[in-house]
């Protein structure tokens, strides 16, 4: 099965957790809209092709399904990838996980875009740092915290293999929260042991490891979800 | 198979999506937290019971399993209960829809709290209103538009059957929008005919009928997710 993942070029955005499942697993896939530039994905978004209707990028057609959702898309190719443990329990646990990343990475968005989606972050900028405290003060610590207790927790039959869909997303929160907020993630080193390790495991991988040097891991930038202002991180 | 549902007493939030399949299906299911208060939840919040852990309610209890997130509990109850099409195709468009609400949900509940999710709306008026303003100007018509193209569609194979969680959630979906918004709503009505009779229908089934005319189905408040603050509304 050729996979094609449909996204915007230019950002790593939400499609880099799909695309980093494809790459770890080696799957044959077409990044689309990369090849044929964001025009490709507009037909579906316009209802103009058969399947499901999405809301908005990514997208993943496989075969002549149409999948949206990005912790959907994990949920789907998590077991033909093995990239997701076998047994029923394990996989809605891994879902439950994603789709809490789903909810912390929309979080992380707000930080830059607190009002307004369709203006720039810099028509909001006194909102954003208000919403940015906030979300260090309460929300980064309270979503890793919970990531570090389930990692600790490691719970007989449902718990989470050595290898996950959800591990390989967890590395790209991590990441992405590095690039944002350098400041505020220094500070939480020690509470986050488990996490940090993780995402040094997922690093490492022989597959991720390439594909963090090719040139389709597109850079962070301020067109992205985790943006690096640096007004909003912590004091140094 | 008891199921036990467990979410905040005294608002709807989103164990209302849960509750009113558990309701539809006319399910053999305990309100945990109704019938012994918030605090039955705090073991399972604090990693004191078994199974997965969940980051926030509402979680069901089905057995040894602990599913939390709205959209993957209805995705684990839809086959079980009859609320969901067979097929593998249809249970995965059914979840994507699922999903989409979740992220519009969560876009409801930011317009009366911008900006710090621990502090009273009271205290963040101004940039309520203002996120508000962009709320019924672009997300409400982009949203409502989207699940209008949905039903309009009725792709071959894929379209979701007369009936499903995502039905009764399309249904809750209103019916807080209309508490909330209702000039906005009543400004969208000629935009959204096909989930104006959705609804209707959906208010007809017997069981959901005599839900929402039971002392289960708690009022609309101003602690839920759903608010009626007359001053974000659009003018009559």
């Amino acid at each position: 099965m050729r996979y094609e993942l449909y996204y915007w070029t230019g950002i790593q955005g939400r499609g880099e957790f799909v695309r980093l499942a494809l790459e770890d697993a080696g799957a044959d896939y077409i990044d689309v809209a990369r090849e044929r530039g964001d025009n490709a994905m507009l037909s579906f978004l316009q209802g103009m092709q058969a399947g499901a209707l999405p809301f908005a990028p990514p997208f993943l057609k496989a075969g002549r399904l149409v999948i949206a959702q990005t912790a959907l898309i994990l949920a789907y190719l998590g077991p033909r990838l093995g990239l997701v443990p076998e047994g029923s329990g394990a996989e809605i646990y891994a879902q439950q996980l994603q789709q809490t990343i789903t909810d912390f990475v929309a979080e992380v968005h707000d930080t830059h875009h607190p009002l307004v989606l369709s203006e720039y972050y810099e028509q909001q900028r006194p909102a954003a740092r208000k919403r940015t405290q906030a979300f260090l003060d309460e929300r980064l610590p309270k979503f890793l915290g919970y990531f570090e207790d389930v990692i600790a927790r490691g719970n007989g039959r449902q718990a989470l293999s050595r290898h996950s869909y959800v591990d390989l997303s967890l590395f790209q929160l991590v990441s992405g929260l590095d690039y944002a907020f350098p400041n505020a993630m220094t500070r939480m080193h020690k509470r986050m042991t488990r996490l940090r390790a993780l995402a040094a495991r997922i690093a490492e991988r022989p597959n991720i490891s390439a594909y963090l040097q090719s040139p389709r891991r597109i850079a962070f930038n301020e067109d992205g979800i985790f943006r690096h202002y640096p007004e909003l991180d912590r004091a140094r």
